[in-house]
């Protein structure tokens, strides 16, 4: 069993942490919200003032936080990666651009330590339920090293490749086709209300034919209502195609489908609606087009 | 049982019109085609000279060409549709712009016959089994007296509304969902190819999880291959797009990942790769953004 030292205990990270600890490690929790640390003492786990507290002797850091801004203020505070074990790990699962993953591993072998690139993808259910999908990159003994603690977060565990970055580039295509996936569904439905087509008929023949995909059949439903609850946030697609398309710009790569998805979130996002539903960048389409859902029966 | 005339015996209307055969009709073949004519005969079919001889007291007229302009050259041969029975039912099972749907109806109403604005997706594998998706469009009263023979064609027959144009509409929209799928997924590749991502282990990453679509499943495994079997050809798509953009502009939709898709499968074309299999359009990426699948392992 590990000492681990965990930083960053929001939605995804809170569940992970707690994972970890019903499999036995000592896990060492770090958050600046209060809330986040009553609830990870309440499933059993301890809480540090620092994350230099946190990685004193620890065999392995877990930095789970927004992004890669925040990681690097951790990675470059004073006694944190130097307070690790020398055989000790560095493992960043946030969504990061790849350049920015090359960055926070120079800065963790700088140190002498080791580091890993694993972004994770499946949402809080996943993180809850251990079945969250882990793309890393690092050197394969690394990988080896790590991976029985990996897989107790995430079953789906693959080793996408040796440099650090290739994770999150893995994670960057990942979000490339969900997002165009979640647009295109909006686009479908656009063009079908422009001819009084039933949308729940039109969702019904869809999501059984060659047109489906996993997101049309997730947040399809959810396009369908005015306010769906928030599984995930327009601003949260926002930043992940940002991330996609800054990624793009790092190795020269014209994405013409990502840019044309990003500018319907963006301006979903412009419009005030960044922290509905990302199904409801269908608004924007709605908007653009004229076009409404509830609107238009069959006739 | 119906007599039926039914015209156009391609590789999707021979096994249509066999199937309504074997289902004891009177099944009243018409190609251009010798060959086809031979196959419909081998099946226990009649073929007749003319459109107009096989629609003489005909229940029903099927027609399965390639595009509306074969239809409309069809329906307005002299005594075609005069000739069909008073209560007879034209079916245009083809791909055509709701626009032309619209035009084919008012031909078949001057003549005092009911029109079904029918088109299908299913590919050649559906009309073989019998498991087509029939989009229909037509009055109430007119679907249901021509649903037992369409489900003969088609286990999955919906009733898309009761304006002719209706059916093709939601075609459209099916094959803008399957046009961007399939493109969206070579730029994915594309982009992972510029990190050296290892693209069958990004192609099982990818299958399993969010960003997950049927033609990702499909075709993906077809953009590994260098010359994959042709299931259906680049210039189809360059069809359908164009379809779904010209239906886009008959009712003033802005589609703009639909507009993105058809520029990489056309450019596709106009480099030779017409007769590929649609998983070619990866081709258009790769000489985009200088990219190749099989230089890239991972490392």
């Amino acid at each position: 069993m590990s000492v681990i030292a965990f930083v960053g205990l929001g939605s995804m990270g809170l569940p992970m942490a707690t994972n970890l600890l019903l499999k036995g490690h000592e896990v060492r929790g770090v958050d600046l919200d209060k809330q986040s640390c009553a609830a990870f003492i309440q499933a059993g786990g301890s809480i540090l003032a620092s994350a230099a507290e946190a990685t004193r002797d620890a065999d392995m850091l877990i930095v789970m936080v927004v992004n890669a801004q925040q990681a690097e203020q951790i990675l470059t505070q004073p006694d944190v990666l130097s307070g690790l074990k020398s055989t000790g790990i560095v493992c960043v699962m946030a969504t990061c651009q790849p350049a920015a993953m090359r960055h926070l591993n120079t800065l963790v072998q700088s140190a002498g330590r080791r580091f890993i690139d694993a972004p994770v993808s499946g949402g809080v259910v996943g993180a809850e339920s251990g079945t969250l999908t882990i793309m890393a990159a690092t050197e394969q003994a690394c990988f080896e090293e790590a991976a029985p603690v990996l897989k107790q977060m995430g079953e789906r565990l693959f080793h996408v490749g040796e440099q650090p970055g290739q994770g999150a580039m893995v994670k960057a295509v990942n979000q490339l086709l969900c997002g165009v996936h979640i647009a295109v569904t909006a686009e479908a439905f656009s063009l079908a209300a422009k001819a009084d087509i039933n949308p729940e008929l039109l969702l019904e023949i869809m999501s059984g034919s060659a047109a489906s995909s996993w997101m049309l059949r997730d947040r399809g439903p959810r396009m369908l209502q005015d306010n769906p609850a928030v599984s995930s946030a327009v601003d949260i697609f926002v930043k992940d195609l940002d991330i996609v398309l800054s990624a793009g710009k790092d190795v020269k790569a014209a994405l013409p489908l990502a840019a044309a998805a990003y500018q319907m979130f963006l301006t979903s996002s412009g419009r005030g609606d960044g922290r509905a539903d990302d199904s409801q960048v269908i608004r924007s389409y709605q908007v653009l087009n004229g076009t409404s859902l509830t609107s238009q029966p069959t006739k």
